[in-house]
């Protein structure tokens, strides 16, 4: 899947609004910064040569010719045995090769004098000493962090070139499932899954829309596909995805016009799953409630690699997740994750989760048949790091999910002693 | 300041725009999660022990007296003999103790076949598996994140109780200083602070409101702090900070009836910052441009812990940073963000920063009179956290704030050789 997508677009954003947001340009600094040499102080710029044989016993005093405020450009020049009254942030002037904050001075309004050497150079930020004319300031696909911002400010790009928020569509399925303005009833529960998957997607960067409730029924899911392939550029149902009679989101997707990549995964939790693509320029369109559109054939797909092929068509991943939450949330972080990160503009080689070595807190004593994945919290600050295996790690769990940050890696058929140490990945913060 | 100031406030939120929020109250769990014993397959329950001899030999058929669909009740209690259709999410009526996938059985309308035995409390999720009813799901100061917000779903919470973001009020001082719409000219800059003092506020969680620019004039400042307490909960100005005749922010700061609490600091960069607390209790009211309203004296402050003290008065932490930008943000991050934190509602215990310790990539050879921060990348996937030093580390260099996620420590008198192990502190994530 991440293969077939890419990013779903850019956009300017005013600067102020860009914290987070990933640059979709690469920025070259169109000036020095600072633009000139400045002074970091409040005090006298003048010849370092002037002083070089200043001491206590034979200070050194120095004519002010000039008054420079910040904000103001220099009046003359400095010559030997001249200085000019600097405030933090002015211009260094012309003649003078260093600076001396006035506390380390005496001083009158017509004179300075100075009592020890001063390095050529001190005291005076260089132009370019932050930023050069001409660096790569950053590539596309970095997000915009508080250094970058203000790097950003400085250069005079004040809006910059980002790319767009993916909108995923959310749909929840399944007859049990009570909205939140629903009384609770007998043989329900509350929709979590939703909510989970909403702020899972927030938080990674994404905008999302709540679609809406399908029960159990394959062509109101449909529908509900069809409406969210008008303006959302991913799908994530959960339930209705294992084998049984009324798990009919995998039929669905396929009536929707989805091209099914996968159904069925080796992993647990989540083994339950459908996973596949959405070509917008399929010549059928959306799936619009009609069953005459579907013809049981999904179009040819073009297999571009970028999610925008030029013609206006675009790939929209379809994820059909498992109903139980926790198996929900493993497949979201991942399957789901990397190719919405994919589409935030992330380069290919950063959507996929960091890799981490973990010792476990508990035994694993349970062998499967596929890869286990175990979700717990991770002290990425310690020296080893330690996976704290959260509560229960059933399908239904999802109590367990709060708080963790990595998934640990069980692979099939193998179990695990407390301490041993095995690969992990993270949930987020990447 | 950490402990003059409290959270700024609570207010309910849907819960579908809470990711990322800080919770304001305990969750207790009101019901069990699920609510009722639960099938997570579509297939068959039945009791165990009919099927303890089940064997290919001698498989045992049971009669199918039920059909229970999801969201759907019981209609009958099973029986020796008996079984019940379940779909998935559907309650496992009394009598039952097993559930078999179908397909793991044979199967008519009238009756399931089945060739092992199962164990009782097979493919059951039982009531209160997830959560027990009664259990303290989370305290105050806990993020909203995905498993969390799923979790207070699954209870019925669809609008919490969080914390109040802080609005954070941010002031430019400097006649260099060029605003976005403004031409380049000679001796001016780009003003960078806003943006990087902006986004690191709205990244860890506050809102943020810019004041404007005040020049150098002591009045104008005073005035725009003034005018950002009628709205703010917390004021950061960047620049005239230090000590020569035009640095009036800590003058303008104590003219706006802040108590200051330190002016300077035994850290590089930042060395120069004024940092006070207002005290909305205070008889005078914030500086309204009135310099008859200036008496020297700042009132009686409370020293109460919180930043509301019942009778609406609060405090509200200035912060005048340095105009430089790197020391700007090294102050935000050592000294201004456990107070935003702090305000956005955190333990006083997860205020500050992790600590962390790293083997930096370069040598330090300055000795420098009090601690120095170098700003640089560490990976904290690595399980040796070696700390990549970033560009510059001059108090000017923004550009190497960029990426950065971490301080490293320079203790004051002490050098550091590349591969030595020094303590270091995160920026954000935590």
């Amino acid at each position: 899947m991440l293969e077939q997508v890419g990013p779903v677009g850019t956009e300017t954003a005013a600067l102020s609004a860009c914290a987070g947001r990933v640059l979709a340009r690469q920025v070259v600094a169109r000036a020095d910064i600072p633009p000139f040499d400045r002074s970091p102080y409040d005090g006298y710029a003048f010849r370092s040569q002037d002083v070089e044989n200043a001491s206590e016993q034979s200070p050194v005093t120095l004519r002010i010719v000039d008054y420079i405020a910040a904000g103001d450009v220099p009046h003359t020049c400095i010559r030997a045995g001249e200085a000019a009254h600097l405030m933090t942030g002015a211009p260094v002037p012309e003649g003078a090769d260093a600076v001396l904050p006035f506390e380390r001075t005496r001083f009158t309004e017509e004179a300075v004098t100075i009592d020890t050497p001063v390095k050529s150079g001190s005291n005076v930020v260089y132009a370019g000493e932050d930023v050069r004319k001409g660096t790569i300031l950053c590539s596309p696909g970095v997000r915009i962090d508080a250094g970058l911002a203000g790097t950003l400010a400085g250069q005079g790009i004040f809006t910059p070139c980002v790319y767009k928020k993916p909108l995923v569509g959310v749909i929840s399925t399944g007859s049990e499932i009570l909205e939140e303005n629903e009384e609770p009833s007998p043989g329900h529960i509350y929709n979590s899954n939703r909510y989970s998957l909403q702020a899972a997607c927030e938080l990674a960067g994404c905008r999302t829309v709540y679609m809406g409730t399908a029960g159990d029924d394959r062509d109101v899911i449909a529908g509900l596909i069809g409406e969210a392939f008008r303006t959302c550029d991913a799908v994530i149902l959960s339930g209705g995805v294992s084998v049984g009679d009324f798990d009919c989101t995998p039929e669905a997707m396929v009536l929707s016009g989805v091209r099914l990549l996968a159904h069925g995964l080796a992993l647990k939790p989540g083994m339950a799953g459908a996973y596949g693509i959405y070509d917008s320029s399929n010549e059928n369109g959306p799936y619009s409630g009609d069953k005459s559109s579907y013809s049981g054939e999904n179009g040819p797909y073009s297999g571009d690699k970028s999610s925008y092929s030029g013609d206006g068509s675009r790939a929209v991943p379809v994820f059909g997740l498992s109903g139980n939450p926790a198996a929900c949330m493993t497949a979201f972080y991942a399957v789901v994750l990397p190719v919405l990160r994919r589409q935030m503009g992330f380069a290919p080689g950063a959507c996929l989760p960091p890799q981490i070595r973990v010792r476990l807190s508990k035994d694993y004593s349970r062998k499967n048949q596929s890869a286990r994945l175990l979700r717990g919290k991770v002290d990425l600050t310690a020296v080893v790091q330690e996976m704290e295996i959260t509560g229960g790690q059933g399908n239904q769990v999802l109590s367990s999910v709060a708080g963790s940050n990595a998934f640990a890696e069980i692979p099939a058929g193998e179990t695990v002693q407390a301490q041993e140490t095995v690969h992990a990945f993270l949930m987020g913060e990447f």
